[in-house]
C-alpha cells in the first residue's frame, strides 16, 4: 500500500470510529506516545493523550452524538508525517477538517484532528467521489 | 535553538509576515517544495504553492487585510515536522489555527494553516502570555 492510501485508510479508520461511536476503535486511531492535540468544532485545543481521550469518550458515549461522513478527503505525505483535509458531514452540514498523522512502524496514527464550520458547501456532483491522494 | 523554539519563531515569522501584510516574507515562510494546503476561513482548502501563494498575496495585498496578532501559541514537535496551535486575534475577535511546518534543512518552513472561527474567548489573563512550547 502507498503512503498516501494508508494514510487515507487511517483517516477512514478515524471516520468509521466516529461514526459508529466505537470508543475502543477511536482509542487505537491515535498515537500511543509524543505528543497530541485535538480541536473540536467550538471547543479551545486540547492537549495530550489523556485529555483528547477523554473528550472523545464524552463525544462517542453521547446520546447526542453526532453521525458523521467524512467527505472528499485528500492526502499530504511529507515523510513520516503526513496530514488530510477532508469535509465532516452532519445531519447535512459540512465541517472542514485538518488531521495530523505520524507513521509509527507500519502505521500512520493520528497526532492532531481539527474541525470547524465550514461555511463553503461542497459541490454537490463531488459529494460522493472517491478519495483522491495528492 | 531547541526546535521547539524553532517552531515558534517560524510560526512567529508567519504571523509577522501577515501582520505587516509583507508577501515577499510570507513566501519566505512557507516549503518552497513537496505538498502544501491552505484553509483561510471560511474557505475550501487551496491546495500546491501556486495557489496558496496567490490567496496570500490577494488577502496581504488588500487594503481590507486584516491585522492579526498571534496568541497563546503551542508547538508540538514530532522529529522533523511539527504543528502549532494558536488563537489569531483579529480586531477583538479571536480564530483558532493549526499550523503545520516541516524541517527543512535548518529552517521549519509551513506546509499548511487552518484558521477558524473560534466561539471559545481567550481568558484575559492568559492572552498576553509568553509562548510556551509543549
Amino acid at each position: 500500500m502507498f503512503d498516501d492510501e494508508a494514510v487515507l485508510f487511517a483517516n477512514e479508520a478515524f471516520y468509521r470510529a466516529f461514526h459508529d461511536h466505537d470508543i475502543p476503535a477511536m482509542e487505537d486511531v491515535w498515537a500511543t506516545d509524543g505528543p497530541l492535540a485535538c480541536i473540536h468544532p467550538g471547543w479551545p485545543a486540547i492537549v495530550g493523550r489523556p485529555d483528547v481521550m477523554e473528550s472523545w469518550r464524552g463525544i462517542l458515549g453521547s446520546r447526542q452524538a453526532p453521525l458523521v461522513r467524512c467527505r472528499q478527503p485528500r492526502a499530504f505525505v511529507c515523510g513520516d508525517f503526513a496530514f488530510v483535509v477532508c469535509y465532516e458531514e452532519i445531519a447535512g452540514d459540512f465541517l472542514i477538517a485538518t488531521n495530523v498523522f505520524r507513521k509509527q512502524g507500519r502505521r500512520w496514527a493520528m497526532v492532531h484532528h481539527h474541525a470547524a464550520p465550514s461555511p463553503v458547501p461542497l459541490v454537490a456532483e463531488e459529494a460522493d467521489q472517491e478519495p483522491r491522494p495528492n
